[in-house]
């Protein structure tokens, strides 16, 4: 692990995706959204994907020169269409749109299309939140899931987030998918050779298993069966279908087909909360909110209730002071893609 | 139970309610979307429910002389005052002002506040999708969650729904609530004296249980643990705190307290699918999307894939063609309610 400075950290990212094609400023946002991710710790969904999306642009997969373009349909709506840009890009640029419709109408929705993975939902919510929008924002993914009842992955493990803002303080950000858990936590049990819960997965008939190694030859099993199929698949109705990018089996495999756009769809949807009550009646509703659920007797004294997003941001405030602790190997290939310019 | 028609039970809620004091216009929209719940088959928030609306009404807890009023905060954005009217009422309004608003900007949301229980969400997601409106609308609702690791109820069990429309033929409308079950379920495991699995509720030390009376002291269980708690809690952040209403614990109990106003919120966004493309092409592609789910492979071959809201659908073609088959009790008891004119 090598400590580095956010500033340093997003210069780095800034002029590793600059040195790939990508302009000074779309540079600048796609590398916000990914430095975000990491001063939250969402790693997974931080600047390592840079070189990675990367290769994914070196086959053709991504396209580095795309121009994102936006069309104002309605005085609140928008469609974007991604061109086969970098998802961040084309994320930023959506979240932009949505923000320009909310702050005109009340609320705001931008639907985009022709997009790539964007990154994880929180950063968006949070750059929403500082600006004083509540936020709804969505996409949709390669299929993971099996649909309730059924044996065959139909259906993306489709991030939805919700944020609401706290002017002055710290807002409320839920960044959630639709599996009970992500496949990496089945690929750590099968690395350690430790059977898991048979709520997690079914194999590839459709049963559910404790085996790991069947589990990842079958498909990850939603929350509340019926009801997180339900949200994951509502989420592709959103994202995907009224977005008019592809949905359910429609979208392309980044894994097994590296070389084709995935056709991804996103969603944001944007309320401007100052014209339902002042900033300070807000911030007063939703201190009194956390406070709340932060007085909940905890079943465990030693783990009190959390809000959503409360980990994140005091992951963030730490290392925006203290600087952000990277795996070696993803800094060094990081530095590597940087030096290529 | 005794089989009647759309038509006569719609009259004769309508007469109920009018009965009660309601004028003509209101009350056939609340009768409206009860008798929806109904052809449904959700029957627990149907009809059944005007008698227990009434009661709360006798003892002052809701105003049946509530005049609701709207207003428009921003072209895209309405705020309704329930005034401590009859659920279905406000619901009623504050979806026409969603629809105004939408039908300008293109998406448009309504936050109501002072409300009440406002009955199941699948028929305001019906009357959207039917006028080819996409629709994410949810509410508030007494505390009967506790927030995830905590032990005591300070969450409701706030339903969210979802609703695609496809024009000339059948929308997708989810309605689901973030707990495993209903309380029903587990009240009707004690009658039964049966054991309940211990991923439905806690104890009141929030320990889980199979012990159906220890559960119904103790509190609901989210599903997906933090996920269900984190979507419960962003409902009402949206529905109540945003709405202006009460939320978690400052909503009033209806059970506990009857007499008191609950101050419910509910908040309404909608999104006119027209601006984004033809009805055609929707319909089309909610066709593809909607196929591309029958056709998986079910893991039970007597049982195949569905999608949200099949089955209350093909019960409302049913129950239109048929009529519907209401419990004797239920039916006379709104006879009783209508004769009081």
């Amino acid at each position: 692990m090598t400590r580095i400075d956010t500033a340093e950290l997003t210069e780095l990212a800034t002029g590793a995706l600059h040195a790939a094609g990508l302009s000074e400023t779309d540079a600048a946002r796609v590398a916000d959204v990914l430095v975000l991710a990491d001063l939250f710790g969402i790693h997974t969904h931080g600047v390592s994907r840079i070189p990675q999306y990367l290769d994914r642009v070196l086959v053709g997969g991504i396209d580095i020169d795309a121009a994102v373009t936006t069309e104002r349909v309605a005085p609140g709506l928008a469609r974007v269409d991604g061109a086969n840009g970098l998802g961040p890009l084309v994320g930023s640029h959506a979240l932009d749109a949505a923000l320009t419709c909310a702050r005109d109408t009340g609320i705001g929705a931008a639907f985009a299309r022709h997009s790539n993975h964007f990154g994880p939902v929180m950063p968006y919510l949070y750059q929403a939140a500082r600006q004083g929008f509540a936020a709804v924002i969505a996409s949709n993914a390669t299929t993971t899931i099996a649909p309730w009842g059924g044996r065959d992955a139909r259906l993306g493990n489709n991030p939805l987030g919700w944020g609401m803002p706290r002017p002055g303080g710290d807002p409320v950000l839920l960044d959630v998918a639709m599996s009970v858990v992500a496949r990496a936590k089945i690929r750590a049990a099968a690395k350690a050779g430790e059977s898991i819960p048979d709520t997690w997965a079914t194999d590839g008939t459709g049963a559910p298993t404790t085996d790991p190694h069947a589990a990842l030859e079958g498909f990850l099993q939603p929350v509340g069966a019926h009801k997180g199929y339900g949200l994951a698949l509502m989420v592709d109705m959103f994202a995907g279908l009224l977005s008019g990018a592809g949905y359910l089996t429609r979208v392309s495999s980044w894994n097994e087909n590296p070389d084709r756009p995935q056709d991804l769809g996103h969603v944001f949807i944007l309320v401007d909360t100052t014209r339902l009550m002042p900033p300070d009646v807000l911030s007063g509703r939703v201190d009194d909110f956390t406070g709340v659920l932060h007085d909940t007797p905890p079943a465990d004294p030693r783990r009190p209730v959390q809000v959503p997003g409360e980990r994140e941001l005091a992951n963030l405030h730490r290392r925006q002071r203290e600087g952000i602790d990277l795996a070696d190997d993803d800094l060094r290939a990081l530095r590597e893609v940087a030096a290529r310019r």
